[in-house]
């Protein structure tokens, strides 16, 4: 039965189609603390799946060992050099936290090609036993097609979480680090299942107090907190403030080309490394939404981002650049100004000005993590300037983890997603530009995400919405994987493989960002949440604020022209890409009014008016909820009670939710035209 | 110049029309602390006024004095009897708090029907000598016709204010009693200068630490501000939770009829009373926004009032029960509910089932202290419950203290309102309501009024704000004082009688509702504001909430039909102002959307459509406020540059205000429709 804190690493006996590898043998030269945790991880995860702890021998590395029966031999790639049945695959391509996992009679190996390979290997092997797809011949090769696949915590040194939905932080409380060590040592080990390599453990709004979390008195928590991390491969990113040197250092001054504060920097980065020598660098918000940055002296992004990069360089750190720039305060009045064009008409102008040791951090789409967006065109762009992209796994605007919305749908949108930055028929996908070092080719080097965890038991307030913290680091390693291969895999991890539950939950996740999207702003318009908290609708909540973000819905149309007509957003796409949106009838439809102001009458594909397929859309997403929480109580008799119990309470509240979208939006517009629906439905007046 | 902190109280040498009274003779039958209070204010009053402090001087009751000159006579009317010189008018009525005030060659009486008659007495003469109004014949008999003058704060234990624009509590921060005991005294010496001699000292809404107010570890500090207020006539009143027999006295219920519940309050109030003596009482909500009341045991409001009443009754206190009940979680489809209805329906069935020592607590509107509202149909109504108006002169809907809305102007077309309870031709106007004991008739025994005040220096937030404060008090002395007689007095006496400042500013002043009114939410439609903060436009903000509070706009029409056609809320007014209200063409226009659902080409009586006239008086609301600014910029001379800069920049944000509710209203309204400005202003798409 399901343990929510376990995740997807139930212990739960499975049927294994092997013999029991009840003697491990390891390299004797695997000396690192992740090799360790990879011997660990293998030995606690057998017993966790068959019922016993192997045994651990250590072993030279020119000992042959390939006769041995019964056996696991756990190593790195250079070890196995000697051994026939070792694929020379694997020896040849030697790509950092690569792995191999080879099953040949009773013997399996699992190696990889650093330390980091190793224990992605040993976690890969774990899930795959469990799901049942280990037996005798398998071989796999892998490595993580993204170098950087990082989480961001929005934690606050109150305690609380910014847009956390799963109860308070891991990491702090009441204006100090307070966390339990075997609570972080489970967090480290869940994200490392799941391939992930980076963290940054503070708000990117750093504030208040939470300025002083470079200061010594700070910093040897964060150390502590590093040396949790390191065993499992994870490093450590640390959120700073840009105007550090005037707060912090008393200087008069940020200025990224004042002398004083380059050296400024370089002093307090040294300090910083004293205490974690292994930091992965800084992540930084600035001139974004009020927090100071290059602009305020009249600096470029290059300059402020390269000036800490300098400060990084002499202890390899790297800069995380985060591209959410754009006028907070605009007047509703100014149709000129278009906020989907501000990360583009910001940073595409300087590609090619950042330092080595800079990463953009460029959100997915133009907005802010809306149900639907269209992929920022900065991706495909870019060309001479290292960049991530960011996704949202906490769900800020798709539910609270109260409405279930399995978000690896829309992440695989997103990846397959062709930048046709070439402008030839070569497809270039988002997914196909995931890479370190293709040469000439505008690489995206991986992933950061926003967390949904907090210190709920079950991790993520929602015990489904743990589907999105696995996807997520699936996704990261590989963006080719579906989503329905996600959900199969994360279902029967957490279900049990081969269960009823298991099957059912899938099909839920696979409906549920459908259901989400459909009963919430129609057709990629966004931003008809509610003001602030961004949990139910609230039509024209943003409608005459200073964020940018607007429909200007009237009587006749709802909308803003992005084509050259009007914005000229569509132009900052390629050619191909900028003709497809600018024309509405070529325009994916699910995004039709983030582009295009349209009539209520305008004709949609199937034949229905825009206001019609609103109204539809917004009966069927609330009947979709309906019928996941159908498909929930079926599974009542399958499921410890908590676990039902605790989803089914989330699912009603989605209901209420759906319902509020439903006949707040319907009755809006409604209200705007008069037209009744043409089925009849209720509609209130 | 003006020194804000003084308010009305200002240190001005004036030139008085009388000589200069030098000795001050008290009857030395004058004991309590409130007739030293009164001979000290009128001591320090006069050399605030004339610039030197009058001898002292005991006099025996029965010595004849009349002879005397260049003297000021102090005393109670009872020891005035044999005076020849007495008016005999004064003698013969003896109402509490009442005061006479005559001038005779040099020879000046004041004199109180008791003490605190006496200390008004010596308020109202140095008022009156600040203006210039006290000459040789000067007479004045005077009485407060409310006897309850009430002030709320909503002050919290953390020491913020709800809905407070004024800086921090007076009394309270972060958890505990905290203040500056000068400024108590100041605070109570403003307050009793205009005639207020109640005051509630923490917020109606009693939660978390605020419930441990009333237990001994708290009662003591309540105590010394008791001590502190009590020599300036006023009493303090506690506000209660009704759940604390279980939140504090651990009992299983606060059930009102539960004699275990009873004699909880009993012994409770026992060990209040051992603190503070003279306590007026409690004030509570009851059953309203989620505060615990009887009916979460099935019981009335009457039946949880008077279980308090007896409790009180040992102590002479008295229990003020606010009206403000009604559904806050309402569904916006639901169109049967009318909020408006409530506090009607709630306490019109239970008129006679309350205890005589039980005061209902009724807003002046079915709302909540909205721009524009209808007088409550209560008032009036009730015919054997006592009860009190409140009114807000905290500016929650009103422009947070920085919009200036002077609201004597609105206070006074409420004491204007005729509720025509009788059905004859009598006129029965709020104003003739208020008394404590006419016979028959349905009394309101006076006001209650959430203040504006906190720890800013100016007390008020807006130094102009200080005449809504200064204003409340003499209404609520006096209703049938008119908004320009109070301007006219506070601007004199705060910027000098005689002074062109003050002549300026009183214009000002008298303009500044009209064009508050203008640019908000029109012709009382109501609650256009944005949620939460009601500050500014959000015109659907409220639209889909759960607070009852809907204009329900669509392409045609705006309103809720309240009449019997509708919710049948007119009704609840006697017949002859339900017909008044229920037909648009008596309906008073600036009311017109509170009874009447509309469509947008309704006539109005200036021969305009309705959609015209919003649109005419939002382009005018926000001309006035351009006009305040150029007023007030007139003065930059005649004023303390930090009173004109801080005035100023408070006219510049509501300018801002001003332009956003006029643009949001208008283009809503514009969007709804596509009917444009009949005079071709600039009304955004």
């Amino acid at each position: 039965m399901l343990n929510e804190y376990d995740c997807w690493l139930q212990k739960r006996k499975i049927a294994s189609n092997i013999k029991a590898p009840e003697t491990v043998f390891i390299q004797d030269s695997l000396s690192g603390e992740t090799a360790a945790q990879a011997v660990k991880e293998f030995t606690s995860g057998i017993q966790r799946l068959l019922g016993f702890l192997p045994k651990v021998v250590s072993l030279p590395v020119e000992q042959e060992t390939a006769a041995k029966e019964n056996a696991v031999l756990l190593g790195l790639f250079s070890g196995f050099e000697k051994y026939p049945s070792f694929p020379a695959a694997a020896l040849s391509n030697k790509t950092a936290e690569s792995f191999i996992i080879k099953v040949t009679g009773a013997q399996i190996i699992i190696a990889g090609a650093d330390e980091a390979g190793l224990l992605y290997g040993v976690f890969r092997f774990l899930n795959l036993l469990a799901l049942g797809e280990i037996k005798d011949g398998f071989e796999l090769i892998d490595s993580p097609v993204s170098p950087l696949r990082m989480i961001n915590h929005w934690d606050n040194f109150d305690g609380t979480i910014e847009r956390g939905y799963a109860g308070g932080s891991l990491f702090y409380k009441d204006g100090n680090f307070s966390y339990d060590r075997q609570r972080i040592e489970d967090y480290a080990q869940l994200l490392a299942s799941t391939g992930i390599n980076r963290l940054s453990i503070n708000n990117v709004n750093v504030r208040a107090k939470a300025k002083l979390l470079i200061t010594e008195e700070y910093l040897k928590h964060v150390g502590e907190l590093a040396a949790i991390f390191r065993p499992f491969g994870i490093k450590l990113f640390l959120s700073i403030n840009f105007g550090s040197p005037w707060s912090l250092g008393k200087l008069p001054t940020a200025d990224p080309l004042d002398p004083s504060v380059l050296e400024w920097w370089k002093n307090h980065t040294a300090l910083i490394y004293k205490y974690i020598p292994d930091l992965a660098g800084f992540i930084i918000k600035a001139d974004s939404e009020g927090e100071p940055g290059p602009f305020q002296y009249n600096r470029t992004h290059a300059d402020g981002a390269n000036m800490l990069a300098k400060a990084l360089t002499p202890f390899g750190g790297t800069v995380i650049w985060r591209c959410f720039v754009y006028n907070c305060t605009q007047d509703w009045r100014d149709k000129n100004t278009d906020r989907a064009r501000a990360a583009y008409d910001h940073f595409m102008p300087q590609d090619g000005d950042f330092a080595d040791n800079v990463i953009l951090q460029i959100k997915f789409g133009p907005y802010d993590f809306q149900v639907r967006e269209p992929v920022s065109p900065l991706f495909g762009a870019l060309k001479k300037t290292r960049h991530v992209m960011e996704l949202q796994i906490t769900q800020e605007y798709t539910g609270h983890q109260i409405d279930l919305c399995y978000l690896p749908t829309v992440w695989e949108d997103i990846m397959n997603f062709d930048t046709a930055f070439s402008d030839t028929d070569k497809r270039a996908a988002i997914k196909d530009l995931i890479a370190s070092n293709k040469k000439d080719y505008p690489n995206i080097e991986g992933f950061a995400a926003v967390v949904n965890v907090g210190l709920d038991n079950n991790w993520c307030g929602h015990t489904l919405a743990q589907a999105n913290l696995y996807g997520y680091g699936r996704l990261a390693w590989n963006p080719a994987v579906t989503a329905e291969e996600i959900a199969d895999e994360w279902s029967a991890l957490s279900f049990g493989a081969g269960e009823a539950a298991a099957k059912k939950v899938k099909e839920i996740l696979l409906k549920s960002y459908g259901a989400y999207e459909k009963y919430t702003s129609p057709f990629g318009v966004c931003f008809m949440v509610t003001p602030n908290t961004h949990y139910g609708p609230s039509v024209e909540g943003y409608e005459f604020s200073r964020w940018g973000t607007y429909h200007r819905a009237d009587k006749d149309a709802i909308g803003i022209d992005r084509t050259p007509s009007g914005t000229g957003y569509t132009n900052q796409y390629s050619p191909k890409n900028a003709a497809m949106f600018a024309d509405p009838s070529t325009c994916p439809e699910n995004l039709i009014l983030f582009f295009h102001r349209l009539r209520y009458d305008y004709k949609m594909k199937n034949g229905q008016t825009l206001l019609q397929n609103i109204y539809d859309t917004h009966f069927e997403g609330y009947e979709e909820a309906e019928n996941m929480i159908k498909d929930w109580k079926a599974l009542k008799d399958s499921l410890e009670e908590d676990v039902y119990k605790s989803v089914l309470s989330r699912f009603e509240k989605q209901l209420d939710n759906a319902r509020e979208w439903r006949d707040q939006i319907n009755t809006y517009f409604w209200r705007k035209t008069g037209i009744d629906d043409a089925k009849g439905r209720k509609i209130y007046e």
